[in-house]
């Protein structure tokens, strides 16, 4: 692959590059890139902003995340925040800061992951900022979004009798980045005359890969929410994994909660891989992390409707506080549960 | 000082303790700190977004930056930019990415510094995002104001015969670093064995320190206009410069320009200390960057009005495009003039 210097274009002319021909923007963009600020306009919504930082050897390793994925996946996950309040993500800032050793072609790999992101969200790149780093890449993206007052779903509106919620399936995310973990291992591993490139061992296992490095914020699930007519009283997107985020809404909301084990969405291939790695799946799915799939309470009214949306589960329900915040095993013992969800100030 | 490993607190124990006890925030803002997202309303007005990162070792020197006006500085270049488009700040999110040798004593004294800037301009903290790095302290802030459709200032607005304005003086910030880092390196090479700590040379430069350690964004500048009734025809803020800005509304506005080199303000110390280091003040002035004074360009019927604004000057006018962008010297010559602004790509 060409490799061109950043400074050959310096800081004006990387950030035209990387921003020329952006879409049209949409109706609530009244200025994008290229001001001191981008200029929005919401007259009768109430506006949502959300950021996330992303560093280098923290949240992910280059060595087995393309530059692409990673500005895919640093803007999926601004989006899912906003699809957590029960919003709709409009805009996006980027504030990118790369060590020399990148060239201009790692970052128009990184932006056309960023674009593609926004491009499938409906979502306009207005602005951020381009620097420079001693070190290694580090990402800061801040979403706004928009929503109804009448609609915005915080984590305190729960109430006891509620049901409890999830998309999708849980612990995949986990599980493919074991799997990454694993293969890097094995290649730095390997003896070092080897003329054999390693080869990696992933047949099979492409979802829960695809899963870890390009999760895809659950749009259509806050589409069939509003189709169906179905208000969350509160909502979370899973980040740290469900039981942290479950611990959330209750201390938020005031409420105790009972998940069922057995009810808890998993993928075959995620139990499959658990296996093999010696790891209880309940487990991963609790404080895997990392599988952005929406954790929402409905009134016990909307019971019906909720059944009949496509990938939504119902995992339990709320309770009073002070009847615990509890996980119901398969074999009926109860468990607190703990938020041992993924902490990178502590591990 | 003490000091407290920010693993006995955790993440959610650490953004606890940095936003608790928060002032009231103000009536833009419905949801701040705790949820996916910040829940905002602006149902009349236009809203401004802007981001900003800094590095640590690219933008700032934990060497003579104590934390607090780190984040201090940090919350004003953003504010700086949301008056740049003739706007009011309402509310800021700040992502922090930090190395373990942070304490959370350390992480105190940034917030107190962000927060301080918060009061004094009315903004409210809304959220952000706490995290590690592998290496050293990352910065990114996002701030979110508020302007009337009619009154925000885009960089593309100057028309010639406008008269060119800048609020303060010039120069003042790029030799505060000046001296920073001549105390540095002269700490860097004191006899180890020296049993005397080393004693900065500042007396009389406060001020310069001042203007580089902790810049103040022209809240009052915008203000004054609003009271004076001028609307800016384009804004933008020196962070890089008065070169590399006017040629920013220059190239955006499609317009020339005449700057009169006699007419650029400058602080007696900046004159002084310039000459001191053996460089052209003008030169400072042109380029040094890091002041966040407001450049702006108004109609040729403000004359008088302007002119009343205090601490404000006319330094030029806007031309056609085709007359170029000059700076005429004291001497009467006259230069193109060429963007060497603080580049940290490519320095």
């Amino acid at each position: 692959m060409q490799r061109t210097e950043i400074s050959t274009l310096g800081e004006f002319g990387l950030i035209r590059r990387l921003t020329e021909d952006l879409p049209e923007p949409g109706p609530a963009t009244r200025k994008g890139v290229g001001d001191d600020c981008a200029v929005l306009s919401y007259p009768d919504r109430q506006v949502l902003v959300t950021s996330d930082m992303l560093m280098e050897g923290i949240h992910f390793d280059l060595v087995y995340t393309p530059m692409k994925y990673l500005g895919y996946k640093a803007a999926q996950v601004n989006f899912s925040d906003v699809y957590a309040m029960n919003g709709t993500p409009r805009q996006l800032l980027a504030d990118v800061a790369l060590g020399r050793h990148f060239s201009v072609e790692d970052m128009d790999e990184l932006y056309a992951g960023i674009r593609l992101a926004c491009e499938r969200h409906g979502v306009d790149l207005v602005g951020g900022d381009t620097t420079s780093s001693l070190t290694g890449l580090a990402l800061a993206l801040t979403c706004i979004g928009e929503a109804d007052a009448a609609d915005v779903a915080y984590r305190s509106g729960a109430r006891p009798t509620d049901l409890v919620c999830v998309s999708g399936n849980l612990g995949a995310a986990y599980m493919g980045l074991q799997l990454l973990e694993r293969e890097k291992a094995v290649f730095n591993t390997r003896p070092a005359a080897s003329a054999q490139p390693a080869q990696p061992d992933f047949a099979g296992r492409e979802y829960l890969l695809e899963r870890f490095l390009r999760p895809e914020a659950r749009r259509d699930v806050v589409q069939a929410l509003r189709e169906a007519h179905i208000r969350p009283t509160a909502m979370i997107d899973v980040s740290d994994g469900l039981s942290s985020e479950m611990l959330h809404i209750c201390h938020d909301s005031g409420v105790g909660c009972r998940i069922y084990e057995e009810r808890i969405p998993l993928d075959y291939q995620t139990a499959v891989t658990a296996e093999e790695f010696n790891l209880n799946v309940t487990t991963c799915a609790l404080n895997g992390g990392e599988d952005y799939e929406l954790l929402f309470t409905v009134p016990l009214t909307d019971h019906e409707r909720v059944l009949a949306l496509p990938d939504v589960k119902v995992i339990g329900h709320i309770t009073e506080a002070q009847q615990g915040r509890l996980l119901v095993c398969r074999d009926g013992q109860e468990f607190e549960l703990k938020a041992q969800g993924w902490n990178p100030l502590k591990d």
